[in-house]
């Protein structure tokens, strides 16, 4: 699994007090922990609450890069902080995330293609999130078919099938499992798929058990890619079993050690 | 899902010392320390090792009656064993289990219609384990043809599509999922699936990791029932979430608690 590392958004206090003050330790200890516990990638978000958006994505990417050249996903709905943040990062950025509306691909997928950038696309579109899994099917293929149309391959895509708190909505989780086995089938090579996990059990009070339980079941319907707290051992653990199980791991005796070196 | 309680097996040392002395007490633990961690059913095996199998089955069967009227499993491959144990059982009993050749399936559809219990059959015939889903389905469609001919619905059959050990053959745990969710469509209504889960795990380092990944994984791919130590408690967890998650219990802020209460 391509594991993003959510954990540099200044929604978390520490990140946020850290852009207020221009302290850049959290970050770039936050940013090699993340690595150094499996991240693939790491999620770049200046949170809600930032004076000056630009600058402060201007501030985070340049204070990552001090400690690692991993790929970044510039996490972000504003054009202009996303195009800093993707000048900034550098090759095999991810865009996170554009909605599935024309307007919004319109502006996101030839970004994408200027910035050789692989570019998440939500199943949201101008009526919102979808009651089920036919309604994210249908948005996952207008994007599908917009990405060929302008020129970036399916599989610089990543269908993110918007989970929703199994507190809120319980029928949900199922909706998108059955969304990510089906996204396969949409073009040749296929899109990839992504969830954002964490969002299964927003205030819920068993919090990792659910995200893990179901990073294995996502995993299990063909889930390519997970923005997740990598600092988790439990849910790292239950990640690489399941790599393992899916025969996508290789089987040592001690797999999880042999996938972590 | 239906947890059918692995712990009261003869090759367990604790068991076969039991029989062997014919002390009911660590039976009777067994049976309600299983029933009390969430049990729906209790295998029932008397080992390879007992000198006279139909009377350690009599009395095995007559010693968990003495603490409890959970459904039994009646694990053995002889049929006289298997009749001993289903006579004195009652009702709702399990036979576990039925191989998918014709001869095996003369002698034991026949018994389930009479004492109107359910049947697992394993997907594996006289040509032994097949090597992919579609060996295992082929296998599962003439247990169900044969079923129907012979007066047995398919709502009391139990599909086993025999989990191998992920050290042994890693391409496996993926053909069984994909069989899982084969298995549902061949008739209407469909059979039942069940998996021996403890069998992916068996001679690995990480035993408890791979059980409750897997027992998630079988449960998105719509699997009825498992025979499990349920005194696990972090598997129990684990599925307790995971019909969260599918939406098969309802959710609670303590899930856990609500479904064992």
């Amino acid at each position: 699994m391509y594991a993003i590392g959510e954990r540099i958004n200044g929604m978390f206090t520490a990140v946020k007090g850290a852009i207020q003050t221009g302290d850049p330790e959290p970050i770039r200890d936050l940013a090699k922990k993340q690595v150094e516990a499996g991240a693939n990638c790491l999620d770049v978000n200046v949170g809600p609450a930032a004076a000056d958006p630009v600058a402060a994505m201007e501030w985070l990417v340049k204070t990552i890069r001090e400690v690692t050249d991993a790929p970044l996903a510039i996490d972000t709905t504003k054009p202009d902080v996303m195009r800093k943040g993707l000048e900034l990062a550098g090759p095999s950025s991810l865009i996170n995330s554009t909605k599935g509306q024309q307007d919004q691909l319109d502006i996101f997928i030839p970004m994408a293609v200027e910035h050789d950038a692989t570019l998440i696309a939500l199943t949201i579109d101008e009526n919102g999130i979808p009651r089920d899994e036919n309604g994210r099917l249908e948005i996952a293929m207008r994007v599908v078919a917009a990405a060929m149309e302008k020129g970036l391959d399916p599989s610089r895509l990543m269908i993110d099938a918007v989970i929703l708190p199994v507190n809120v909505t319980q029928p949900t989780p199922g909706h998108v499992l059955e969304t990510i086995r089906n996204v396969k089938v949409l073009s040749d090579p296929p899109p990839k798929t992504v969830l954002g996990l964490s969002n299964v059990s927003q205030s819920t009070q068993l919090r990792e058990l659910l995200n893990r339980t179901y990073l294995v079941m996502a995993l299990a319907a063909g889930m390519d890619a997970a923005i997740v707290d990598v600092l988790d051992t439990a849910l790292m653990d239950a990640m690489i079993a399941a790599e393992v199980l899916l025969n996508r791991a290789v089987y040592a005796d001690d797999f999880l050690k042999a996938y972590r070196a």
